[in-house]
């Protein structure tokens, strides 16, 4: 179990990594708080409930449920919780758990961060996304229309409890889709995590996800050591972009139907190491090793069928500026990236023709 | 003009109370922001917004609109806006300005801390309860179900610009619901504003808004003086409460349809006036004072047809305790209140069966 420590504008706060990480809330939560209540998914809860009320010392808890899925991130399920929360007797000193992956957490946080202007909430991610990346940082929000996260504060947990055993369960697709993400902080990392990550890689299955702790943590740390220095991303927090330039446009262009996050990440990933090589920024061998990871995490369901144009067309622009410029985020070697604004656009166009063509043999 | 200083935990900034306040948007807004949209009600726009740009210097700012009344404080309504402002290109070099009311200072002040999870905002106040009291202190909020303000933030403005010419095209009701808290500043703040107002309480008119103008910045300094020494109300802040105690009360057992907000915390102030007395906190001629004083403001509609139980079991608890304790704030003289936690229920009762019992003469 490894606890790392979040420096924050707020407040600083732990992130627990590792088996039994739950029993960290007990110590915690025993005196703070007069009540708890679990914001989570019914099917999740039922089968990782009782084990977690029993590690973290849990008892009385309520649970508020919010349903599967990318649709329960917005504001009509913020009024839903917060109703609930009041219905069942929520106050200002009441804990709130989001127990769940990237949406569960990123709506648990909201609704935290203004339920009667603030209240403290713990994240216990369940997803790998979660826990070496979403459930980190205190970024939290809400879609509105199509705008992914276009609501939301900057509002830290007050403790991250990271278990990998709760992975166990997970389908084998939302499992590797994770592993992309994990594949970045190696990326970003450099050589310890990511020789760690290549060597390890062929075991990593759900069913032996404890055998993933020691590589969760270092991917967490990545996250903790960015967003400690750079809460409000005002620059370095740029750097976990990695991948996500290209990642969004694919699941913008796809209707986020074909992809899970962490599978158009790895696209991404593929992408902005063919530009890089191709901008003369990345050697041929790097880019190599940093291609044959991404590749062994699993197949991708194919991009071939996309046009260039309305891809292209769906890359992000910074955010604090709408029609404002494209930040690439490069990988230079493994360990180091570079954030590059003036990117030629045939040069975009022509790294995601290439890897279109990528194939993949299982 | 005058230009009030508030310390924030996030940062400082004024409050500018008086003829020509609007101006001094020109020199804040000049450089800073890329865009500004203003968020408004149409009626007020269309009376105001040519003075307004014109005083304030702003060009090709857009609007969007919300709907008059306490309904536009919804997180539907925020999800509108939110929309609107995507729509319209505004980004995190938008600059918000809220002109208007209480409703759209408390939804622009959401919106605006959530927006790109958080973008700067104006506070504009065109109520004389806007101007003294709610546009100061950075306290947003929507409603959710019945519950005033559940989900919101603490995050202050940049500017809050009150220029009392505004007031000039208020109805006479609402002009004067906006006095009862002029009132409630002036018990808080003592002799000095409590005298003046003494004085100058009958030639207070719409139509001689402008002459409230020296009143006004005393009374606004009172809430400056409040937050900035006790922001997140931790404490002092409550003293604000004078009134509202009853007031809320009043509000809900008459489902927000017979009072102003104001005219509750007027009836709330003579109830607060006659528990201080009966429990011996405040001697007879003071009490006099400040009683004559609220019903100089002008007669309230009748509260004698409400049944005492009822009312009482609406009065609001500790906010940070749902079930807590009923925070009462008391006046001991003019310009000293005390909080008291544990009133019996009988002096209460006793207290409310007295105002219920008050007649007007106009």
């Amino acid at each position: 179990m490894q606890r790392l420590h979040v420096t924050s504008g707020s407040f600083p706060y732990d992130v627990i990594v590792g088996r039994d990480a739950w029993r960290a809330l007990k110590k915690f939560a025993a005196t703070r708080y007069r009540s708890t209540f679990v914001l989570t998914e019914r099917g999740l809860w039922r089968r990782w409930g009782k084990p977690f009320c029993a590690a973290s010392g849990l008892k009385n808890a309520r649970t508020v449920w919010v349903p599967e899925g990318e649709a329960s991130k917005s504001l009509k399920m913020v009024e839903r919780v917060a109703a609930a929360l009041l219905e069942g007797g929520a106050d200002r000193r009441t804990l709130l758990v989001a127990f769940g992956g990237g949406v569960v957490g990123d709506l648990g946080g909201f609704v935290a961060s203004t339920y009667m202007r603030g209240i403290d909430y713990v994240q216990v991610p369940t997803t790998v996304v979660a826990q070496v990346d979403s459930a980190i940082g205190g970024k939290t929000g809400v879609n509105v229309r199509a705008m992914k996260n276009l609501v939301g504060t900057f509002y830290p947990p007050r403790l991250v409890l990271s278990d990998p055993a709760v992975l166990s369960t997970l389908d084998k697709r939302a499992f590797r889709s994770g592993l992309y993400e994990v594949a970045k902080h190696a990326i970003l990392a450099g050589p310890p995590l990511f020789n760690q990550f290549e060597r390890r890689l062929d075991m990593l299955r759900p069913r032996n996800a404890p055998a993933l702790g020691p590589l969760l943590a270092q991917a967490a740390k990545v996250k903790v050591n960015v967003v400690s220095r750079d809460e409000r991303e005002a620059g370095l927090r740029r750097v976990l972009n990695l991948g996500h330039t290209f990642g969004h446009a694919l699941e913008e262009a796809t209707h986020y139907q074909r992809f899970l996050h962490g599978e158009a990440v790895g696209w991404g990933m593929l992408a902005a190491t063919r530009l890089s090589k191709r901008l003369g920024l990345l050697a041929s061998p790097e880019a190599e090793r940093i291609e044959q990871l991404i590749r062994r995490v699993g197949p991708l369901l194919p991009i071939c069928d996309l046009l260039p144009e309305r891809v292209l067309s769906l890359l992000p622009r910074d955010k604090k500026a709408v029609g404002g410029r494209i930040h690439w985020v490069l990988p230079e070697r493994i360990g180091k990236v570079r954030i590059v604004a003036d990117v030629p656009r045939r040069a975009v166009a022509a790294a995601f023709r290439e890897v279109q063509r990528v194939e993949w043999h299982e």
